[in-house]
């Protein structure tokens, strides 16, 4: 099993902490952000462009891909990795998030969960089982336990059943992995119960798993009481480990998810925003069909290196999304995501020459934007 | 004027001829194929990969520019090569194709045509003289005038006047022509009738343009009748001057029309059948979403070095084509962009090396369709 991972650095009296984590597919530097290629590719976006973008490892979706075109046949190519061109790590979900987001087409027992496809209507069972059989199939190298994400709002008894059928699914999954070269990782839930977090991250834990996820936040908590969540389970979950917020976040989350020991994060936000043309920068967010942009010449952020901002005005930009033009998702995808990116290695960076404290405080300082959420913590 | 155009070299008993052709953004080589940028942006690609797939010269759409994002804005930018960031040679039409296109929301006369925005439904008066204003503003290297593609069919005596509306029209055009660096074609029109597009070929050409085009064509009515027609004007242009057959076309059409002496070509052709997933090879077209290939390991064309030829599989593109992905109809359209640029490239070494008609006959032998219409005329 190639699987590693190492904390190189973690600051005095700070979580924050920088690592390596390797896989068959190579090393790469935490704290990380994944982006998310759903179908097999990044929207828009070929692999070449995610390595200049500075994007290390990707997320895929089981659900989508078991789905379309089939994990037999991405099998038959020799993996997610041959078949779509992505040569870096690739983290691939449960599909578990998908299928309980389908509500009324789907049906949970304790077997597993009955679904019926939204492309087609074609109905399918998704069990721990079946879903670590597709994540090995894909080829990926960090493959995640089935789970149930918990509903939000869920009541104390809700939350700890949904995460009890959680933690004997884990089971079933480890029990079920089979391929070496694939790393498995658990995922705590608990609701938004700390002890029941708690309970749970001691429970994965003691399985023992390759890495740990949280898993059920993001899901319209609210930043105070994620960030709640996020602090009550990382201080029960091995130090050497790695730790990963699935489906997190926003920037200001990801800096508060690293303050609290958050190794690995993943989220649609800068794909998605860029293709509504809603970009990141280094003051905040700005919407490019706004008509203060019609004749701006800057880049979209002056700070910027990406290809975009090397290239492009706020008008050309805002030209191509009024029209339509395909090119404007692709142009704003590239920038959000070397934003992203950016963000995450300015992080790193600041954890490895001991002034992650500062940075965060730089970081609220220099957006426009008020700091949404003081943290409470102590850890920054 | 630093516009100049020189042919190179034409084969014994054949009317093809390998061209250059300087403009203020450089020196092109002829015969020519132009990508259609519609609204300032070769749908889906960038600049650099227009180049790379061996794109030298593009077209932009007047009609669509002026409405938005307006020339006024692009000429603030310094124009459009800077606007769009392209820095090769750009030539525009004159708008008068899309305003005809337009039907009902059009009205012609005498002074110029009055149309209703297809955006907004605002009402518009394209003249001659505006068309100019228009492109020099838009700064394109080579500018067109503005004529009425004449309607197909149609009578001789609406054919006609059509043709002489677009003389007169083409004398008011080379009246208001002021920016130097941009070269100013005339288009001859004519309908269908051998003995008018003679007369306009006579007309035109005495006026005295840097350029000339062959206009109405590729209207529905058929290919026999399109080469008849190019046929019977290019023995009337000037040998030393380019010739432009616009809004041409199929890959055997570039074929036919360089084979009888034609220099500049562009189509959405190849951006539109790549976006819809059909896709050019060098054994004639396919159909991306078919299901034989979901299996299939192969590049699109075993012959092709495009960037998605050597990168991904049938099987892949089948499902990015499948699933609505962006990235499909971006591949799609470098793969079809290349091979439109490797049959010029391949014509004019041909032509340079005296085996232009061994290259138009094995063109035919080589695709899997028959050829559609033997040529009739002496000149391959």
């Amino acid at each position: 099993m190639s699987f590693s991972f190492k904390v190189i650095e973690s600051n005095r009296g700070e979580k924050a902490r920088a690592g390596q984590l390797t896989t068959t597919h190579g090393t790469v530097n935490t704290p990380l952000f994944m982006p998310v290629g759903t179908q097999g590719t990044v929207k828009g976006v070929t692999p070449e462009e995610l390595r200049e973008v500075g994007a290390e490892m990707i997320l895929c979706n089981t659900y989508h891909l078991y789905l379309r075109p089939g994990h037999k046949l991405i099998e038959q190519f020799g993996g997610l990795h041959s078949f779509m061109g992505w040569k870096g790590p690739i983290l691939t979900d449960s599909g578990g998030f998908q299928v309980f987001s389908l509500g009324a087409l789907r049906k949970i027992q304790e077997e597993g969960v009955t679904f019926q496809s939204h492309l087609d209507g074609s109905r399918h069972l998704l069990t721990p089982e079946k879903a670590i059989e597709i994540q090995e199939a894909l080829g990926a190298d960090i493959i995640m336990c089935f789970d149930e994400c918990t509903p939000y709002p869920a009541t104390r008894d809700e939350a700890r059943q949904s995460m009890e059928l959680t933690h004997r699914w884990a089971l079933r999954c480890k029990e079920r992995k089979a391929r070496p070269g694939a790393a498995l990782f658990g995922i705590v839930q608990g609701g938004m119960y700390r002890d029941l977090r708690k309970e749970s991250a001691d429970t994965i834990t003691a399985m023992g798993f390759d890495g740990y996820a949280i898993g059920g936040l993001s899901v319209g908590e609210g930043k105070e009481l994620m960030y709640e969540m996020v602090e009550s389970v990382t201080p029960h979950l091995p130090a050497d480990q790695p730790r990963y917020l699935m489906g997190v976040g926003k920037p200001e989350d990801l800096v508060e998810g690293v303050a609290r020991g958050i190794d690995l994060f993943d989220c649609v936000l800068p794909t998605r925003n860029g293709r509504n043309g809603t970009l990141f920068t280094n003051d905040g967010k700005l919407v490019i069909k706004n008509a203060c942009f019609a004749e701006d010449r800057r880049p979209i952020d002056e700070k910027c290196g990406c290809y975009t901002c090397r290239n492009y005005s706020r008008a050309y930009l805002r030209h191509l999304q009024m029209a339509g033009e395909m090119l404007a998702p692709r142009l704003n995808t590239v920038h959000n995501l070397h934003y992203y990116m950016e963000l995450m290695a300015g992080m790193r960076k600041a954890i490895l020459e001991k002034r992650f404290r500062e940075f965060r405080e730089a970081f609220y300082e220099s957006r426009s934007t008020p700091r949404e959420m003081p943290s409470k913590s102590g850890e920054g």
